[in-house]
């Protein structure tokens, strides 16, 4: 069983998740701008959140491009991923609508860590199946971001907690920052040639 | 004419069904960890359809691709399945509202029990189709999990009317977990040389 | 220019107007089979404009089975066609929430009429540019459905206006009724060889 | 890789932007015609938006078709692209529900010219990774549309702000009509053999 299905569904979630959170930003009764100023923290949130979904996207299309053969077990991993990311448009708007506050930024990246060891789960779970010599296996031997990103997410719940959400907000867009760009690993070992297993 | 389009709507509507759920969960006012207690059982019923769908989506993939043909009836069948899950957000929001009252986790019971139905009347119209000596026809042969998921159902709004809905919550998650090994029958049969027909 | 992503497009669209108009279906704060009462409208016309969205799914499925090239014209048409199918989920709630009122009760016969005319000059445009002696313009040819169902249409808007909403309500089942049955005659002349254009 | 799967994430994310405006269409509480009447202006707003991510979907649709290689810049300056028009079902119901006030008038176009930027970038990114004498540059050489485009959502902005909502809106439908005719250019380049690169 090859991996268009489950490519088309993720897409689908993932596009719906992108989408629904703009519903976050509830239209204002004003007509004046002023009636926009309330919903600048949410339209960060929402902007925030539409570029760490671009994400999951961006890498999960890398990976399962490399995925010669789909098992129940992946299958579930990447629904396992997708039920956290579904969480995301619900504490992109707590987060938003209360103006980064303390709980709500900290439970932020809560999801975000949740969301990437289930991104973790699937990947490792894929390389089983694709056995430890696959195209996958290699491109992420030395995954440094994938270390780095839970890391980065507890010490900004942390700093949400016991020193300020601002902290936690910048360390949440350095780690955007640092996966915007896609993960060249695989790119650049999936197009030599010789190289796929 | 073949299943991909078919599989392609299918996606579409079990990706928005598993996603608008989460609209269920509202945005809490408060900024605290309290005010998420209150969200506690919305979002147990929300995980809990969310594996339910994702066990069809799973069930739904396998099926559909033993299907070579896709007939008019198969066209309803399918329309037909997702009636019944289109309305699972609304029966997990009630369930999940009020606190897996009586009467909402019996009729929860009761649309998962018609999704179960409709199910296995698509399963019979592509049998019927594909004939009876199909991949399909010899994997579902001895279907105990099928036969066996409608009748916890009916346990289960039994024990909710009757007993304490508590029973009927885990009659729903022994279902659920009894499902989420997907079909291997199917994917035993299906990639073993020589056996498809 | 092939018809994949138009139909993907399309599948899209109805997937997500299938399945937003059951958000119509508010949860009720009760928890008793009492709170589920007033919903009954609300369910009912969910379930006639669910089975509605679904013939329409269907027939543009074969319809766009037949249709080899894609003109700015078809992709246009069916944009408009979409259009129109896209304000079922706001009459359907209308017309479930005022319990079959007159005037919803007409103005939903009003979006099927437009939504059927809107078919049937994306029908138009497909044979147009497929060629007077395709496959569709040949099982078009004796279109009795199509031409009744603008009929039936302007018959039900009538009577609720000027009868009883009820009539109309039976009119709108009667079209589904007729319609619920694939259209038979391009499946047969499809699937004769020899006569794909 | 492909841009399969680019387009079918692009075309799940159009059709739910697309389809979720129409929610802002809320159903009224009366059941009489004149319970419509202040709905007008919030749906000639939605018609004229549906025409607008129709058009882009069109246009995108052309674009993708001659792109042979997505590359991680593609990706991004495609979802760059989508968060924009992402925007558009807010400012919809903004200026629907403020009946074309002045600010909301105005920020509508300056969500329409952001979306034209991106569209342009994402045109140049796509030029750029297929070389300068591909298809796509060739066909977009003298872009008069594209480049008028920029300059009459400007025009509609100040004309919203210093002179009437009204000539805003009617210059937002001037551009609408422009676009209508998806790109020929493209079209007659890509369809006349030997000019593929």
């Amino acid at each position: 069983m090859g991996s268009t299905r489950l490519e088309a569904f993720s897409d689908g979630v993932l596009a719906i998740i992108i989408t629904i959170m703009v519903l976050e930003l509830k239209v204002p009764h004003g007509a004046t701008l002023d009636s926009l100023t309330p919903l600048w923290p949410v339209f960060i949130s929402y902007a925030l959140s539409f570029v760490y979904i671009g994400i999951y996207w961006n890498n999960h299309h890398h990976m399962l491009h490399v995925c010669r053969r789909v098992t129940g077990g992946i299958l579930w991993a990447n629904l396992h991923l997708l039920f956290w990311l579904s969480l995301v448009p619900f504490v992109t708007g707590w987060m938003g609508e209360n103006h980064f506050a303390v709980v709500p930024t900290a439970i932020y990246g809560v999801v975000l860590l949740l969301a990437g060891i289930a991104y973790w789960i699937l990947q490792i779970t894929i390389i089983r199946s694709q056995g430890p010599d696959s195209t996958l296996a290699r491109a992420v031997g030395r995954d440094a971001k994938g270390r780095l990103s839970p890391l980065l997410y507890v010490l900004a719940i942390l700093a949400a907690l016991f020193l300020h959400p601002g902290v936690a907000g910048a360390l949440y867009v350095i780690v955007a920052l640092m996966w915007l760009i896609p993960d060249q690993r695989i790119e650049r070992i999936a197009s030599s040639p010789g190289n796929l297993t």
